[in-house]
Parts: structure tokens; sequence; C-alpha cells
């Protein structure tokens, strides 16, 4: 899996941060987790092939830096024909939104799209090869967080012990399923003996924009990656609980408390050019602390 | 006068280009002509002011490719803490979006907004050293262009012969104001002796989306500057016809009827990457045909 930010500002875009946006790339498809203006942009430069592969938007919450992206996407989506529906989640107020830009002809797909208000923490969405559960997160509006977890794939198969028991094909395909078969020899093999255990699949959680609360720690609890908003540093702790936000030092507690295994910082305030200040400050909370940095992927191998 | 192109693709951005969008630099004032996603990022990139400088926006018409930049750019402005009111002309359904981006809270400007949505042909606005002009344009959807004139400047004051006639300063003023006064030695001394012609201001017309069509004429009509659509080639003038755009050689065709001193085109199909085919197609029907390119102002000199 590869996490592939595409804009990392808060509010208002900057000369070198777009606005908010990431790509999850999976195998043969593609999940989007907020669409600022400018997402279309990303995409392309970033040579992810939404018109044939994205399948599911999740919108955190319905301030325009988050979704102003949404219509000229789906615009361009139309021109190039896409054929495929497209599933996409957002707060209370998502279906208004683009029945509004529908009305008004601003878009005007010409596939499907199921939209689903998210309402309550709970699954969400079943993919292909993903899930995706959502949690509520504490903002100046409603907001919802979002995790997403790979499938979990079948234990590796021991090709050559399967060989020298004489396992044939067939059995093999039972052995997968958690039957047991005859060996060559009678003797009855359980499938452990060939097949290993469950490799659990990979699990990002996306928490933005929210103060640190403890939706976001359910989210990410154990996840392998969560990218967490940091649009402030300690020297502006108050105005960041004031507008909604969280500071670095505050991700990195989240992520401390959630076990994850690394942390992924964005949102950054435009009025920080370096962003060094965050990694200094998240650091010695949570040493596996990382700066988003557009179009540069993450990527995430599922453990065994 | 500078006019900048901050985007020239038609319908879907490119990797090299843009959606509609043209900002026009007078004198201390910002006049912005269609607003495509993006619109924001050029205008910094092209070191602009909107929050500070930006009067007025005319949007052509309805299409989510010339008009979804307005959002985020409104967003920033309120971050930015704009104080003055902004001007936005648009067709009909103009209002309607704007005021449907409110109740959605996704455009919630701190700055009045003073929308006006254009019905009929003729004088639109009087802005700061500038009027507009708006007419129709045959589109797929209602659509106007329109056609910006820089105020005409009073003639060239001829200050060595009035210091020779002893012609002192609060005579001066009166001449300026068109008014007859007295010399050293006692003559009348007319307006036009001192005074030269007035030196009319810079026009600049704007014609997308269209097919060929009297109203670009008209507003075209012996113009500095004509910016007009050429989204195809002559190989695709049927398909041009149908989805109600011009071919590089229908816009030198306008630009030739008005009698306008330059022609720049824009507006292209994501399909060109090359656009060497539409200059060749333009220039031997119209000599002074340019290519817009993003962020290279054109810059005007009234003449006299």
């Amino acid at each position: 899996m590869k996490v592939i930010p595409l804009g990392i500002s808060s509010g208002r875009p900057t000369l070198s941060r777009g606005l908010s946006a990431i790509a999850i790339q999976l195998e043969g498809v593609l999940v989007l987790l907020d669409c600022g203006e400018g997402t279309q942009w990303q995409l392309a430069r970033a040579g992810l092939r939404p018109t044939s592969k994205l399948e599911s938007v999740f919108i955190t919450h319905l301030h325009g830096d988050h979704l102003t992206g949404l219509p000229g996407l789906l615009g361009t989506m139309t021109l190039e024909n896409r054929p495929a529906p497209l599933h996409i989640f957002g707060p209370v107020g998502i279906r208004e939104y683009l029945e509004q830009m529908r009305k008004l002809a601003l878009v005007r797909p010409r596939f499907e799209l199921r939209i689903r208000e998210v309402e309550a923490p709970g699954l969400l969405f079943e993919g292909a090869g993903y899930r995706v559960i959502a949690d509520e997160l504490v903002h100046r509006v409603r907001a919802f967080g979002y995790r997403l977890e790979e499938h979990d794939r079948p234990g590796r198969f021991d090709a050559e012990k399967a060989d020298a028991l004489g396992v044939d094909g067939p059995s093999r395909g039972r052995l997968l399923r958690g039957e047991s078969v005859a060996a060559r020899d009678g003797r009855m093999v359980r499938p452990e003996e060939l097949v290993g255990p469950l490799r659990p699949g990979v699990k990002v959680a996306y928490c933005t924009d929210t103060v640190p609360c403890d939706g976001a720690v359910r989210l990410a609890r154990g996840a392998d990656l969560l990218v967490h908003e940091a649009t402030y540093l300690d020297s502006h702790v108050e105005e960041a609980h004031e507008r909604g936000h969280s500071t670095a030092a505050q991700a990195a507690e989240i992520a401390r408390q959630a076990q994850v295994k690394r942390l992924l910082l964005t949102h950054f305030s435009p009025r920080y050019d370096n962003l060094e200040g965050h990694l200094a400050e998240a650091r010695p909370i949570f040493a596996e602390t990382e700066l988003a940095e557009e179009l540069t992927a993450v990527e995430l191998v599922p453990a065994g």
C-alpha cells in the first residue's frame, strides 16, 4: 500500500503546499481521503489514474479546503468517460452539496455517484481488498476520521513441505480454505501444518481536522500509519484549541497512546514556512514521526 | 495594462495547463475574468494580491471549469481578512451558486459580495479607472463575453508652451477641464492650443466559450487585444460547432472582422500537446496572433 499526500496546507494554499487530500494506492484500486481544490492536478502529477482506478472518496468535514476539488475531479472523470460508479462518503451535507452542484449543472457526472452520509462511528465501507471504518473527530463542524484496513491475507503456503507429503493441487486449495486433507501416505494433514498464520493487512488512520480526541485514538489503535493533522506548534496551543486543531506534540501524543508504528504529520498552517519545528516538538513524544511531503509516497508493507 | 493568462486549458487541466482564468492588472486594481479551479494558486504564482487588489470578477458562463476556483479564492481572501466588497458578475445562476455555497458553509466571506447577474448586453460596471461591457456569446449554456475599457486619459499638456505664454498653475487646471484662460499678455488661450487630444484607454475583449458569433465581433471591435477561445483546429471544426466552441481559424476571422490590433488564442483542448497548429491556422487569416501562455503577461500601452 502506498499513502501519497497530495496537499498538506491548512485553510489556504501556499506557493509550495496544496489543500488537503491523500491518495491511497492499493492493488489495482485508488482511494481518496479529502479532496481540496487542486486535487485533480496532484493526482495527475503523481501518475495516478482516478478515471479508471478511483473507487471511493472519504471527506472528513464540509470545509471548502477539504472538498472543493470534488466538482472538478468529477467533471474530469466525466470528460474521460469514466464508466464505474464512485462511492462518496462524508458528514451530513455532502449529499446536498453534490445535489446543488448537479442542479446548477456544475457537476453532471455520467457515471453513478453512490453517496452515503456518515452519521455514526463504525464500519462504513467494504471495498475491493479493504474496508473503511469511521469515527468521530472534534472540530468546529461535524468531522469524521477514517481508518482504512487492507483485508488480511491467507498465511504463506509451505509448498516444499506439501510436495514432500504428496499433497496435490485441489488438496492445497482445501487446506487454504481451512480443511484437512489426506497426504500420499493416507495420514490426515491439518491446515496449520502447511499454511502459516493469517497475514494482517496494512492499517492506516487519517485524522483531520480535530483537536486531540478519543475518536482519533480509537481509529489509530495499533495502525501501521497514523496521518494526523498538526496545524500548529506548541506556541499556538490555545489558538489550536479555539480553532479546533491540534499541535504537532498533541498529534504525537495520540500516536503514542494508540501505539501506532509510524506517524505522518500533515495540515500545516501557512504561517510556518519551515516545518522542522513540528518534527522537533513531536519526536520526543513519538520517535517514529515524519512530515508529510506532497507527492512523496509512504510505502507500507504488511507484516509477515 | 497587463493581461495575464492564468489557465488556458479547456474542460479539464493537463499537466502543463490550468483551467480558465485571466487576470487584468490595472493601476492599483486587479480584475479577474473567469475563475477555474486552481486560480488562487496562479494568482499567487503571478505575484498578484487579490486580497488587497481584486475589485471585480466576471464569469463568462456556469460551467465548472470557469467557476469552481471561486469558493477557494473567496475563502482565502476571508482568511486573509479582506475588508473591501467584491463585485461578481455572471449569467443568471451565479447568485444561486454562491448562495448555496454560503448555505452549505463552504463559502463564508466576511466581506461583502456584490453579485449582479448579467441579463442583457450593455455597460455592466464602472470600476476604478475602467468600465466593463457585456455581450452575448453562443455556447451550450448562456454565456457572456466581456470588454474591458480603460478610461480615456486627458491629452498631453504642453508645459513648455504654457511657460512661454505665462499660463499659471490654476489656469492649467482650467485648460485641462476644457476652459479657455488668459495668457500673460491678456490673449485668451483655448484648451486645444496647450492640451493634446484625449488619449484613449486600452481596450481588451474576452470571448469564451463560444462559436464564432456577432457578439464576439461587437465586443472586439477595434480593441487593442482580443482574447478568444480556440479550443480546436480545423480538422475538428464540426466537433467545435457541436460543442459550442471555435477553431483557431474562426477566432482569427473574428479578429479580422473586428479589426483588433492583436489576437491572443486560449482555451485549448487537452488533446493538443503542441499548439503550433493553432498559430499556423490562425496567422494566415490574422497575422498578429499569439498563443496565450500561463503567467506570461501581455503588456498593453495606450496609444499617444
